[in-house]
């Protein structure tokens, strides 16, 4: 961190503010430009509040020169996190497909979808329990017994499932889901994320509406502060002035954090898009952009969707988009068909 | 809401489509236009999802007439309502000014600002005993010590206070606070809003940084269908590409929310700019525009502050502020000098 | 268009508007709804102004069902349309990448770049001679000499040219030019845009940094209302609270366009990220979401380039990329390599 | 401008980028940090491209000290600019309001709005003859027509008269238009703005839809480098995800723009918020946050505007507004009334 000082700061307040940069362990290195004096800081800044030290009568500018993350900051760990659930595995290489139903409805149907996208080759199973509406009087999910159908789905088909908590005191419920998703609305629920990251289980986190990817990483680094838990990056898309699709996809923000990050980064093209005649275009732009893993929403009959309907794809479409997914990974990426 | 037929409707499709908004208790009034036919849905279309039906291959197009809040419509309520905390009201002509520390940091700290944000005219004390921060490792907050501070203020000054809760674990130590806050990060944070809606205590709702003002409103209908709870609305800024301030503080939103809701509706110039200097000219604009109260940071010692020093003013240019307010307010409100 | 009326509207009001209606040649097709009577208005709604309609005391709210586009829309031009350009055709299934320098230096530098695209499978060649720079002080571009020197390049290379017009005072000097470019800041100058319907060439139509995909295409239409010049439309990345990347690539507008209108739509990668190493993938990404072709920056030095240097991408980075694109083209749309 | 390295840098890319840095006459101080060595630039670093910089492979960040701006910077013009214009001051405490219909329609209409808006308290008048619209089959204005109309409504009236030029092919009508408005969507057209800077007449400068503050400070810096000539800035809304209202006015641009700048800072509530009910409030905000003028539509029948009726006030409600803003200017500024 970079710290320019004002032309003649009043040396009082000077001294008072090394004196608390020396108190948070940094050691300062001083060098006189011309017109402005420069404090460099040298040790862990991520400790250091950025916007306080902008505010201070003596200081011209900051600029932090290092990231404020660390467990998730791939220059302090290179090598790509590869996320381990039962037989899949995503990062590094390693490509999956979650799919389902946006929620689960009865047994009947999140069976038939586990089975159908199980047919065509995702590796995951999707379905909300708990679901965070807009509005107090929409359709909430069927909460408890939605994640024991899931299980059931789980116990027929052998796909592991990723379901959305809302609040840690649904905490209980999830101890035999394999991923737990924090959704976009809870990103910076950061009393969640630490507790969370207690769990040492993989944690599917979507990136808020209006969070910068930087923000997104300083959340994934609330989760692993918290001991060896693993987490996948989602972008689900981000609200812009534009409302012909529901969000704007941040295609860009796949290379992005794999340049800043180690971990995962997943897209989700149903909900950024929120049409269904969009999924699949936004799908394999996402798998060109290089993510490692697409969550996508499946449905046996989306005019009949307790909700979002109109951005789920029916199993034949899924089924034809996982086609196209294979061949894209497998041109661009590797040589086993682009999906384990 | 009325529903825009496609051309050549589907005859069996439309059927389904009578057959479930019936099965929702709604009538339908059916009209032919020239090239489009025309259903009008009559009855409590608050519950109906209008995406869903957008996304029926028969629909050409949905729009909503009745907004999809009830019980925070001035529609259904014309007349304003007015929170009593203590001996303070806000809303209906009432003006409140909630002023003290970002967070709450020692007992002398928190009563020192007490005694000087009530002698320059504030009516309720704020201070943040959890806080909410983007990296994990900035400070926290005193957390329940912070709420025993607050309260000790309280019988010092009499002052009510208005802290944040962030998660439900919180909420026993929430009893003796008299206003609850819910933060810009939680806005959406539905199982929390559900719960405090049975608390008959004033929730201070914070507009969410990417949210709507409908948003907004439907969050407020999430505590309010709760029981007879009273919310108080605040904006505090939204994220825009501009980033000369923190957030850009949308002031129209007070005219706009004073039109859709009988809500008081308050204004936070300190988390909206980010700049102790804007703090006064943010403040008056919220005042001329109508806002029914502000919250505003007030520290002694802006540069030793634990956080957010930054937008935090001088107990003597917070004196100066209130001043200036109380005179714009007798200007353009009322004989009583604009601060009950 | 659907107009409705608020519950008792006044009579003498309602007959103004309907005179008014019929005055622009609408039939207005009423229906009575229980609450709300609706005006069905039936004719070129095109020329309506529906924020004018909006804002009456008598009206609750209107919906545009036809879109205000014509010419652009896909609705009655369902076809593709080609856009042919000396050898080159984009659009319908055509596939073109136009690649050069930012901005033009030197006749060494033009012709050098314009035979190293070439050689990789780029068939137009672009290069800025008149550079919009947000300052006075940075270079503005060799003017009538840069266009000279894209000249020279196109008799070395055949390649057809493309460069930016910012003023319709420099249209003299564009008269050999190949494909005349309308900047993303000069894509609402409307009096520009009607000048340049009447040339009878093609233009390549930027996406304005905050603009809807309705007011591109009525961009386009402006243009396209002029005679029966053609037009490339171009997603060049929209402003965003995001600033990791220069801009946000909507990648989604690729698949929407397509949708909505029938005239081809190209994707540039090196502005919309402003970062070289982000070309390829976006560049991929966009091809996989169905782009009709792509405008890419190629400097031979980017170290030295006068100006945005940091998107562009060397020759030799830039065959890597037309490869990767040659081969998703061909796996994905079709069997002849993807590129013309 | 600071250049910090990254660690160990190319000795010849070093020396190549120092020699670079001196060829633009920047001395170049260095200084040693533990990781980084750090390059400080004096000497004017305005025509120093710092995405440039930014890219180069050696860099690792680059920060901007010294703003962009120099003509426009209140730091090196540290008094207020004060516009003349006839018999009207704005800036430096003088406060103006320039008022008038949207469109100028026929001379009735003018000369009666004008004489209203006037006797109201208005200084100036405005009124579009060029008009810019979104769609090519709206209204576009009655252009040479409209300014001879103004022409003559300022001899009825003697209010000096502000309208829009929309491209450089019209500035011969604008011989006897007092102040030239340059409308948000060509902020930075950039070749208009050069020329207009050699009128030596006022020019008022709407800020961009998405554009920040500093590239409203740049445009008026391509004005200003020109010649003598002044600038009006105008906050007018910029595009935000919101849409109950047209656009989001940035009130806190008023502040922000005081603070970097020495010309006068106005706002437009009108085309801010598209709704003629909310001009009143957010004037008043416009005016408490510092502003040194508005301009307002007001039309003698909004019902009929041909253009923007939504947005405009009555000339009743107009001189109720002026009413509140002269107590509020008066109350808050100084004591003559607020209003020069």
């Amino acid at each position: 961190m970079i710290v320019i000082l004002k032309e003649h700061p009043n040396p009082k307040q000077l001294d008072n503010l090394k004196a608390w940069l020396t108190s948070m362990g940094l050691k300062i290195h001083e060098s006189d430009g011309v017109n402005h004096q420069i404090l460099g800081l040298v040790g862990d800044t991520s400790r250091v509040d950025i916007d306080l030290i902008q505010a201070l009568d003596i200081v011209e500018d900051v600029k932090r020169i290092q990231e404020p993350y660390k467990n998730a900051n791939r220059k302090f760990h290179p090598r790509d996190t590869v996320v381990t659930v039962g037989d899949t595995r995503i990062g590094g290489g390693h490509f999956a497909v979650i799919a389902g139903p946006c929620s689960v409805e009865s047994e009947e149907q999140i069976v038939g979808i586990a089975k159908a996208v199980k047919a065509a080759g995702a590796t995951l199973l999707r379905g909300g329990a708990f679901k965070p509406r807009t509005s107090p009087y929409a359709f909430q999910g069927l909460r408890a017994t939605g994640i024991e159908l899931l299980l059931e789905a789980k116990r027929e088909t052998g796909l592991p499932i990723v379901t959305e908590i809302m609040d840690l005191s649904q905490l209980n419920l999830f101890e035999d889901v394999d991923v737990i998703q924090v959704g976009a609305r809870n990103m910076q629920n950061f009393e969640m994320l630490k507790e969370l990251g207690h769990l040492h289980k993989p944690i599917l986190l979507k990136r808020g509406l209006a969070n910068t990817l930087q923000e997104l990483l300083m959340s994934a680094e609330y989760i692993m502060s918290g001991g060896d838990c693993e987490v996948i990056l989602c972008e689900r898309g981000i609200r812009t002035f534009e409302n012909y699709t529901r969000n704007t996809m941040d295609v860009s923000a796949i290379p992005a954090l794999h340049t800043l990050t180690h971990l995962p980064v997943i897209a989700d093209p149903s909900h950024a898009t929120g049409r269904s005649a969009m999924v699949r275009p936004m799908a394999l732009a996402a798998v060109a952009a290089g993510a490692d893993g697409l969550i996508i929403e499946v449905h046996n009959d989306p005019q009949h969707a307790l909700c979002d309907g109109p951005q789920s794809q029916t199993p034949e479409e899924f089924a034809g988009t996982m086609e196209k997914i294979k061949q894209v990974r497998k041109l661009l990426f590797d040589g086993n068909g682009g999906v384990e």
